[in-house]
């Protein structure tokens, strides 16, 4: 693999300065060159990815906790592979094993694990704000995989991955300008958020549709443009991402019914014709199919990136994983 | 480690015309030279793992995925230990983790593993045809871990290589001729398709006894022989085979009782004297003692080899694994 | 590393005599020296995994298995992490996946295990003598990772571990006549009794401490005296080992609340000044913050050894594995 320093020495500033951080909470807050520095380094696994023989020796030695205090299977099995592909010891504690059900305390777990001689830590939890109130309390570095309503850093980066790829492919580098339409809960969305954080950062116009009750206050403030009407919001739209929307809120106090919810902002192959032509498709899936999404929409060949998403989202976690141990593994420049 | 090749020139095609499938989703069909060759390709995984070190590299660089959407301990630890021992990366999908519970599709579930870049996923599933389903749906080779009432493969396998090893102890050589008994809810169990499949392949004579509410309509048609009645199905057999009794079917409509299935069908030290004076106690376990076999039976020395089908079970998946994986990995002939 | 012969040479006798057991199930009826060689083993271990690259090759080539048959996170993830950081192939088998909810017999189970070519069993279950049990029939090393009220082996060779860290800090190098109180839910806990064992066999001075109905009945007998009264018993104490009081006895029979458990067994700070200006405060954890300790106590800095324990746990298992495996290895004077 080349070298990355060598490939980006013209966009970073050299050595730790591109990425001067021990943890990744949130996207929110990152400067461009920031987020361009992981994307690009996610490419060189891209490719390895690809390759017949995907195992490195880049964290061998390394211990690597995935903590999960909410239940998940993409984003767990995306980080364990990740994880293990790099060569670290990875274990996984699911919170259903876990000692949080015996009372103790988020904090007293956190400690557990640093105890343990953890060289990186990935966490998921149900509260916004939880990761980084755990990062303040450990020694190595924390990796977010979604807390709360707040974010979902590797999706956002992961989703904008995707999209450069589909940019390269039509011959277009920059993200300036680009129209991102987001439609869905965006209220209770961290996926939302850390996609509003890094698209709007890169230069995209990102605007957002929900449902009146799903909608955020103030979402203007970061950056994006609220659309009550689906179809006005895929106006001339160049991507749009679908939100997926939580069971429990399918009926009651935000939701009439699925059904009506499909009938005002799911995506049909005739709303998409709305948006630009060509469109890039995306969604983080798990997919309720019929209800935000329509299977002609999900399964479009060539327009549709969900499942570029997910292979994009291994080596993105491969990216961050690795970036972010340089220190401890005492390479140039960043220790 | 002898090259299987050389070993095996005079019996098989060679290269991949030896097994020339990507997935192995049942035993039903193939052919009895492709079963002869995985068995016989099993051999130097049941040496390696009577040794001291037991970790080859074979699949070194590989991700292998088990994806299971039932519950199971024995299959899935056996997978896992087969995977790790060869070298790859491994991890687990547990369906009380997974999106299936979040709503997501089958098909949806199967392409986000495949995205993953996953080099071979080892699939559990309740509904029979599941796992062939997904296979259709994925880039790597997929291997049936069990589905519904359909087929459980390498449980097929292990119990034939387990009977051979006890054929080689009396000097025999074949399969040819012999009578093996299985008995039990034959309905409803995979694990009697791919013994009746693989075992009559190999020309043995298969007899099958259960309720009469659990014996298959049509059982000839798979060339199994058919009885009612235990004790004359267990005339003269070589091999005795009991299956597992599911505890949801121990009372109601199929059985009256756990008793009364004990004395028409369990397999007790009086009834096992009908069989040959040396005939093979089989079980695929977990076991339900007094119910469907007596423990007198179970712990039978020299006679029961139920411990021994589990020791063998990691092989002959060491063996699926490594055949299946031959073309990624470019080995010779194979790619 | 150094060879532990070398260093340990005058205080052993040499090869495997000086730990001649092929499993771990309990510390009670262990002679002094024998806890001291794997204290002494487990010091090599605590420095490893304060390195930057903590991954040996020691155990390559072994497959060991952790059967949780009780949910545990930290023992577990602590047993999963020594594991993988010594080398070895490591799989889980979760009590909740696990063919015992479907009836299996517990020695069925570990036949199992073991006919799966196992190195090593690391055992937990809810009853006491089940990893004894268990013991009896494989043919491999188990190590009892706490069984019912019985022992918790590793739990207390850790604890003795963190206690001899402080010692040697205060320039002291014996555990003779050392004062050390433990306090709470004696009767039930594995983790007392395993303490007892060794403390009182090194040549510690234990006082127990308990609410009536929670004091076992002749626990002179385990060389341990006995206090109804918490602050007599913290008298001149030089370490306080808090007992985690189990959610399911916080009321009822034993305990009128966890208000009033801590008015009369809780750890507080007034309390804590009651034993030496400088004692040590443990607890094994998870605690049960403001029921049997303070977090004014558990926090102390340069006082708690809370999560010193969780740290030296990991080395104290790697040194159990690697010793118990010696065997196997072929490690010279072992086999």
């Amino acid at each position: 693999m080349a070298s990355p320093e060598t490939s980006h020495a013209a966009r970073y500033p050299a050595g730790a300065a591109a990425f001067p951080h021990r943890d990744l909470i949130a996207l929110s807050g990152l400067p461009p060159h920031e987020l361009l520095f992981l994307l690009d380094e996610a490419e060189q696994w891209v490719d390895f990815n690809r390759g017949a023989a995907k195992h490195a020796n880049a964290l061998a030695g390394l211990t690597i906790i995935n903590a999960f205090f909410e239940n998940s299977t993409r984003t767990l099995l995306s980080f364990e592979i990740a994880g293990k592909r790099l060569g670290a010891d990875v274990v996984n504690m699911h919170a259903a094993q876990s000692s949080v059900k015996k009372g103790e305390t988020l904090i007293d777990t956190a400690l557990t694990l640093n105890a343990m001689r953890a060289d990186a830590i990935v966490i998921r939890h149900a509260a916004s704000g939880a990761v980084g109130l755990i990062a303040g309390k450990v020694d190595c570095p924390v990796l977010n995989a979604g807390d709360g309503s707040h974010e979902h850093p590797t999706q956002g980066l992961l989703d904008a991955l995707t999209i450069r790829h589909w940019l390269r492919i039509k011959g277009r580098e920059e993200f300036n300008g680009l129209r991102v339409t987001i439609c869905g809960d965006v209220l209770h969305s961290r996926v939302a958020r850390s996609n509003i954080a890094a698209l709007t950062a890169l230069g995209a116009q990102v605007r957002v549709c929900a449902p009146p009750a799903l909608m955020p206050a103030q979402i203007e403030a970061l950056g994006a443009e609220p659309f009550a009407d689906f179809d006005a919001a895929l106006d001339c739209a160049e991507v749009v991402m679908m939100l997926r929307l939580q069971q429990e809120r399918m009926q009651g106090q935000f939701i009439p019914s699925p059904r009506e919810y499909r009938h005002l902002y799911g995506l049909t192959l005739k709303r998409l014709a709305r948006a630009e032509p060509d469109a890039l498709v995306m969604h983080p899936g798990p997919m309720n199919r019929g209800v935000e999404i329509d299977s002609q929409v999900a399964d479009l060949a060539g327009r549709s990136a969900i499942t570029r998403q997910v292979e994009l989202g291994v080596a993105i976690r491969m990216a961050c994983l690795e970036v972010l141990t340089r220190r401890q593994r005492g390479v140039a420049g960043w220790s």
